[in-house]
């Protein structure tokens, strides 16, 4: 069990029910998410000490989210509360060839509009293990990213392992911002996950193979990997390649290059998929607690595999599995008999 | 934007949630809904300017209905507003091998007892580009059929184009009746909609194959579609080809011929399917459009055929779909990837 | 229609709504249930006189188990109130590779605390046809497996046809226990549904097959079924053969011997699932009927492998089809088409 | 326990969730109910054996009235299957000042289009104590008030005694009408509840106070209720004074009259009113278990105020109290505490 | 039947369910509402040609607005689409003395953000009868006074009445700012509605009476009204006067003055209350269609008190009461009998 | 900000939705309670550390419960995991004369089956302020009963204030062994809170009156008060004074008593309950807070009676109240007036 810290981002998702439109909606489930805070959600039902590190207003919307993670355990004591907005988007869950839709009402929120100083990121990161962050925080505005670096260079100072997922969003910030950015952080990052399209987007490595229409070709990867860990000095450079044959059947597999040799996972066919928001997310903290409790990086990446693969089968950006079920699917248990 | 007039009735549809029996039911979902209805909700969808015509009752269960037309911006000024019954249907939701199941109560209602001097059809067909109705309307009474005559006069008169989906309902009539209904009606027909079951239940052609068993032949419409064509003069013949597989996962594709040239679509795999009622009520809708906004009756097809495939993923009987994204599915762009 | 007797626990399942998982619930579905309850409904949908034996609180709680069976019109006069305690099981429903979950809570119940003399067996079996239970029954307690002694000795005395379906449940005994309790009572069964786990976990049988994987050899039964005949004298010994894709996707058939000749039955490919708990024992059901109402084993068989491959498709542990729409699939209606 | 035979519609009622008007409904709940099968479920959980007789379709949606009457132990063997309809109501409950609203949609119901010879009431009445109709039942068809003739005659002859809730209902028939037809049917009767505004519209007696404004005066009854008994020789006249504050708060108490005393019951204040729908039914059912098991004629009407109070607390048009519980109200037991 | 246009916001209510708190709530219902938006409604629904304008964004979401409107006949020709945000807020319901709650989250929304040039008011008040606003349009922000400005200058030119809610939010601006904004636009005012509070916050008259206990004092009223309509020439001074006992019991009357003679109107006890937000918004509608239809100032008070009465029994926004209903009670009818 | 311990059982109350009965529901509210658990999310709630102890399944339904302690702010850290059953009781939720009503299947439970020895009470009582226990505790088991002691002991050791809530009750012992556990545990209490009835039945004090009725005689308790002060040297007893007069109404004060001085609290009129399980525990957490926080008794009383008030308000056992609004309801803010 180790002490890990996330920074970023929870929102509320406000979800139509089932697969209903918009605009047939009466109600909004509320499902509280964010990058950050469902790695440490993941973590801490693998039986890790997570926390997540952000800024929530102080009224009670605020502490809905903070309630929502604190019901899983997480550690809330770094969250700021304060600012008015707890960020939102809207989303819709799609079928068969009909994509699920995500609308964004994020700007304004307390963590967007938070400064650096309100956060002692060395009291933070004594005695933590590890940090993650994603590229989403940086994007939310250029304080955020202060804090970013802030927490890296404390992360830094404790002797704490840091990963990022790269994750570009093209909703919040543009290539050339997110290239200007991101490229400074990486000197901090031991463990960096991303894909083609990220690597791209996010530290400007040019692709080698277009991987929009779902074809995944791991092949295609090991070249630009190396480029990464080359530049970076990554200890480890990991990619998930999704499969997309509609909204509700994916394959599902990743890839990961220690700087010497490559792995690439098994792979899952997921059908149906109940809610893939969320998907890279439980990759990544699967991956954490592989790299942290695993012999060798095959190992970590099977178990975040199947994580991930099973985040696909569960309802929210959570990823409700306990490390005991990731481990029975790592071992071939896939037939879904019912457990009594 | 055209306007354009559809004529029939609009019923609430009474529905379990989600897959349960009828018995296990402790409440209904309102779904308004009702073939020509659907088709107006559609071209309301695609920025027409849709006008449904039909008559409810004056009481709040009518007004249910015309609240929800008027939710999706279909014009509902020419709804007579009379009578005592809003026709229903009770429905079930089936999945894998056991089908959907529908129990009719529409006896009665306010449209099936309305007479055609209610109606002011030619101010209706005024500045009208096209009207569209189904084989169910005549089938619902007398009047209802001599109705439709009027409709289809006034159309003529007034220039619109005339579109029907023959639609027969084995509960409403008899093929005897059908025929002797609907054969006189095809001469004001510009766009027929039909498969082989129609086409001999409705007009009395002799079927080539049998299309029971889910199995779509293309090649088998060829000869039936030229026989309709010259008969009665449509510009277009049309049908969709269904393969069913089971009740949640379908083959979906379409054949048009515009008297010199068949043109097959593109064929979508449906799986699962969200709700298939509707589904060639979208597809009525989706040509319509097409054929008024496209260069070729393949592109005209291809638009209607996408639609109605999406139409298959959400629940109820309107196609909730716009055309942008209809035209994204044209496009190639089936991958379900979410769109944020 | 017959008077058949079925003897058993009827529980509450505490369901999570759609996939959601036990920590995400924030209501539980009340979906009564229970081996020999379920076959009971099951029955009574085909129009026999089903008559539920089994003992429940006369408080509310019971009282919702009572009203559920009497909704589908089970008999429930031998019911016996009293007791503190309706067995509860929770269940959570899974998804894909994620497989479902039970977590029992039935310990103390009023069936499970009952002693034998409460029920008068011979009354109960007197101008009954049939008499069903499984090895769940004798495994709630001491009292509960003289209890089903009972219920053999007065089949017997009245003529009444024995079935009983294996179902070791290892959460209610060891395997060990289970054969010393279950093999005496073998001499009262004409009818032994089970598969090869059962044989040997309930009888003693060594396997031929490993089973688990969800490989489906219906070959390999035919020794065990032949040594099972042989040993007890059972005029069918039947067995369901699953193959476990995922939690979602099943192919399902089932295979029956009669002292002379196998039979095996077509093969249904059940995907989605809805729910699957229950699938056994509408099997059961579905064969009782067979049995009683069609000429051979081999049409018996058909009716049952399709009534439980029509069970999947329905919520709930009871199987709500009536014996119509079981013929229907049975004919080969699979195609899921609207019943209009 | 005795056996009570009621006669009459059971319908579904489509109920919007709470106080939700009609136009802001996407479900309705379903709540079968009728006046007739109203006082069947109560006797039934009071432990009699009640037996409902009407006419349901074969379908499904006539099977899910029959399984609520059967899962609170109702007889449903009397209940012809056939026909088309099943009679349908839409409700929205009021608050405060805004009153609940009923729409309608019963006619050309399977039991209002029934013709006496499908019952043979003679089998019905055979061994039963009490026959219980409202004026509902002959209102809804000539038939149906032949049906009810019939009934009261095979009573009669079978000696048993019978009951009339005269319910005038100005949807179904004019006074005119209800007069010829009432008045003949009176001779049969033993017990007839009605306030004065039925007595007036239904018997044609004329009032003698106006009970429009809520105001209950049980003194401007006794001369009424006199003239009543007299001229029919009933045994009791009895109704229910409701004073009518607002939607959710009334006074409740009834009278009731043996030809030779008077006797007012306990005045219960019933604030709020969860549903008061079903209500005098609950009061009918109430009274005959009172007169049928208590030695006067106030412990009778006690019984039955007491029941009816409490039926206002309770959702739906059944009342689903046992005796015990109305009993514990009779003796004074209001305050409301919880019972463990 | 009159043109009436309203300018302002309207937002999405993200509502608890029943009385549940926020951090009770798993999800949200969406009450689409804003004071405008509402009298809007009410005014469609009493028969007059209501428009609504104001910024939504092109996405769903602007959308869900935008079909909740239409549904309920209201003009949506003139909202402009465009924007990020529709203005939020949050609601849970009090019950007894735990008030309700409501968290504003409408800062940055599309409305607040617009400016006057979007919108044509000389088109937009042509062939109008009334123009109605609050104070809470002009406090979006500066724009959005000017906003108003020019809506009231096109109303002059076109010789349109115009309201004013004068309704104080402390939470969008304070009272100099208000004062400042509000002044001047008084001029164009025929009809002010505002209790003594807002009299003074927007206004700054100098209150007579503490109206903060709850406490109502029609004759406190007097010098004001006389004062205000003597400033800024009002032909109608009204105002409700509201006595909360709790969150779920009300008194409620209002007064009105025509710059020559008060009128009191009845007064009702509300009890219990449903939901209140959009009371306020209810007496507009209500007094402007009294004002547009009845003879008196005190026939039109009593339309609008008893109009508002009702919503407080209507969940959500918008008042769904037909003109008929409300003129129901104006006549005295407030037993809340069941209406058949 | 103090540190709290609290000892008990949490269960999951399975709560029928709104006011339906049993019989009625199909599905069961998941709603975690328990005395003692209660009090912990008070006391979190009011800002303080609250720790409560107790024992869980390891399950997921075990988890159930501490993520809901969790969630709002409860540390969990004293729960030792183990034991088979979470405690469970069914609740319906009466209305008017209608009471609620509780079934309890609590018998089993982790905690009730647990021992002494599990729980290292010197650690767990390091650092605290208070200790709170109720009577519920020891009548769970001879176990139960000895770790109450023990945790006293080490409350006594370790410098702790006591706090008991004598809350007898009749489903769990009887007085005599009630009596003969409890008063010799009296010798560790500081605090005791009880009524009239506790004192009798748990305590062995002859009552003065008779408060079965729903009456409240706060000077009937004085002498009592002084009696059990005098015997067991309380620094404070205290009871709560209910006044029953129907499900959904009651009058609420309290009394407290410092061995010199009584205080009688306000009365609060609570119209409409929405659930008052939980009530008496939201008045011990009030009272621990009030007496940690307030200069006097009298200060103390009364925020307890205004905490306890508000949860009659709030639906499940939890009081979601924060300390600053008890604290604008002790200042007399009760109109409940929308808090913007």
């Amino acid at each position: 069990m180790s002490k890990i810290i996330t920074l970023g981002e929870i929102m509320l998702r406000l979800s139509t029910e089932g697969n209903a439109r918009f605009v047939q909606a009466n109600h909004f489930c509320i499902v509280p998410g964010g990058g950050e805070a469902n790695v440490a959600v993941s973590l801490s039902n693998y039986g890790h000490e997570a926390c997540f590190v952000s800024k929530l207003p102080k009224h009670e919307i605020g502490q809905i989210a903070v309630n929502a993670l604190r019901s899983y355990g997480v550690d809330t004591q770094y969250i700021v509360r304060g600012g008015d907005r707890v960020g939102l988007y809207y989303a819709e869950t799609g079928a068969s060839m009909r994509p699920s839709k995500v609308i964004y009402d994020r700007a304004h929120s307390a963590i967007a509009e938070a400064t650096p100083n309100e956060f002692d990121f060395d009291a933070i990161m004594k005695g933590a293990q590890w940090f993650h962050w994603s590229g989403i925080t940086p994007a939310l505005s250029d304080n955020a990213a202060q804090m970013v670096k802030r927490a890296c260079e404390a992360a830094r100072r404790n002797g704490v392992t840091v990963s990022v997922d790269l994750n570009f969003r093209k909703k919040l910030w543009t290539s050339e911002k997110a290239i200007s950015v991101m490229r400074p952080l990486m000197q901090y990052v031991d463990v960096c996950i991303g894909n083609e399209e990220d690597a791209q987007l996010c530290l400007g490595f040019k692709p080698d193979a277009d991987v929009e229409g779902g074809r995944t070709d791991a092949e295609g990867y090991h070249r630009i990997f190396e480029l990464m860990a080359r530049e970076f000095g990554f200890k480890y450079v990991v990619s998930t390649l999704r499969e997309s044959y509609s909204a509700t059947h994916n394959g599902w597999k990743a890839l990961i290059y220690n700087g010497k040799e490559f792995y690439e996972s098994r792979r899952y066919d997921i059908n149906p998929i109940i809610d893939r928001v969320g998907g890279g997310d439980s990759f990544a903290a699967g991956l954490i607690h592989g790299l942290l409790t695993k012999p060798t990086q095959g190992e970590a990446l099977e178990f975040a595999v199947a994580a991930s693969a099973l985040k696909h089968t569960v309802y929210g950006d959570f990823n409700l599995m306990s490390a005991d079920e990731v481990e029975s699917l790592v071992q071939g248990n896939a037939s879904g008999r019912v457990q009594r």
